[in-house]
């Protein structure tokens, strides 16, 4: 595991003095994400967790002081993830601000339906979280609205979109499609991620880009 | 208060001997959303919402008998309205599919920018009902999605919408769309419910029909 930057959440496995392997890190997240989404977090306990991970509750207590800290290191882990996604993507050269915002939306929306469960627990839950740690993944997810919202911008700006609503209103009809996937996805149906992927993206750039006649004169 | 139609929930009122009025009913109901949404379904109790009424919790018996009660009146609530919307949509004459389906965008999101508190709880907490009961939600839920799929179909079988993604597909982006203004829309902003919905519309429509050159060549 990558040493600590942000607060609150990796100092309590400093108690177990650096011994902590990443994988049983891991496997501790997973089973809270499978132990939060079956019963809710409000009606889990920590004993939950431990009984899911198969060790005792004394050992859970290596690595989180509370539930509610169980809770906020899956959303942490979430953040690190879809903002690789995020850096990938702003980093791709030589793209227009719609092919950059497809490709986006193409990763997000692939990244949720792969991560169907941690991403349940997320919106779910995140309203759970202290105010200190709910502003904190707040910030962390308005990096995201405020890339999305620039890009609108920017193709309203070169003539590409001629729709002039509030670029901010545009960005959150978009991560209503990407987001609402976790809702309806059925990861064993006909469609794979991939294919899911393509069609959303579809969706959202020509949204956004209009231009056909007017569905009502 | 309209005669029950529906099995579960409406008897026990009748235990008041049709003495409730109408009033009182929509009170509750209010109150429970109220409550619910503010300290979460999983928290809240009988007691706090016959606080918020002003009533006592004995009085509250006579309309329901659990707090699983007053959830699922509320979602039927809501699905009694939805329905409303969906009947009228599907009544105006001389529409073709695309021009029916921004006219029901544009009214779905208008009505839920007006209910936010109940659809909060509606798409938070209607997995914590009963398996019966939230089958039945989901049966109600899915006239919905069965209208907005079939209209898809036929755009595409008049060739107005060129894009062969499945209907069914492209109908569950256009719920994001509409559903999940209910995490990020603030009544208090500049932006009215009206032009909300109209933006929403004109975006799930533009989505449907593309007809743009591709953002990714």
């Amino acid at each position: 595991m990558p040493p600590a930057t942000r607060k609150g959440t990796r100092e309590p496995a400093r108690r177990n003095g650096g011994r902590a392997p990443r994988k049983r890190d891991a496997e501790v997240l997973e089973a809270a994400a499978r132990v939060f989404h079956e019963r809710g977090y409000a009606n889990a306990s920590v004993q939950d967790v431990a009984d899911a991970v198969g060790i005792l509750k004394g050992s859970l207590y290596h690595y989180i002081n509370t539930k509610e800290d169980l809770l906020y290191r899956l959303l942490e882990e979430v953040h690190e993830e879809v903002e690789q996604v995020l850096e990938s993507v702003a980093a791709e050269p030589d793209l227009g601000p719609l092919e950059r915002l497809h490709l986006y939306v193409d990763r997000q929306i692939a990244y949720n339906a792969r991560n169907l469960v941690r991403i349940s627990v997320y919106y779910h839950d995140v309203e759970r979280l202290s105010p200190e740690r709910r502003d904190a993944i707040h910030a962390l997810r308005r990096k995201h609205e405020d890339f999305v919202t620039a890009l609108i911008r920017q193709a309203q700006d070169d003539g590409v979109v001629t729709c002039d609503a509030s670029p901010r209103v545009l960005a959150n009809y978009i991560f209503g499609s990407i987001i609402w996937v976790y809702r309806w996805y059925r990861p064993r149906g006909r469609i794979r991620p991939d294919e899911l992927a393509r069609i959303g993206a579809d969706f959202a750039i020509d949204g956004l880009r209009g231009g056909g006649a007017p569905a009502v004169a």
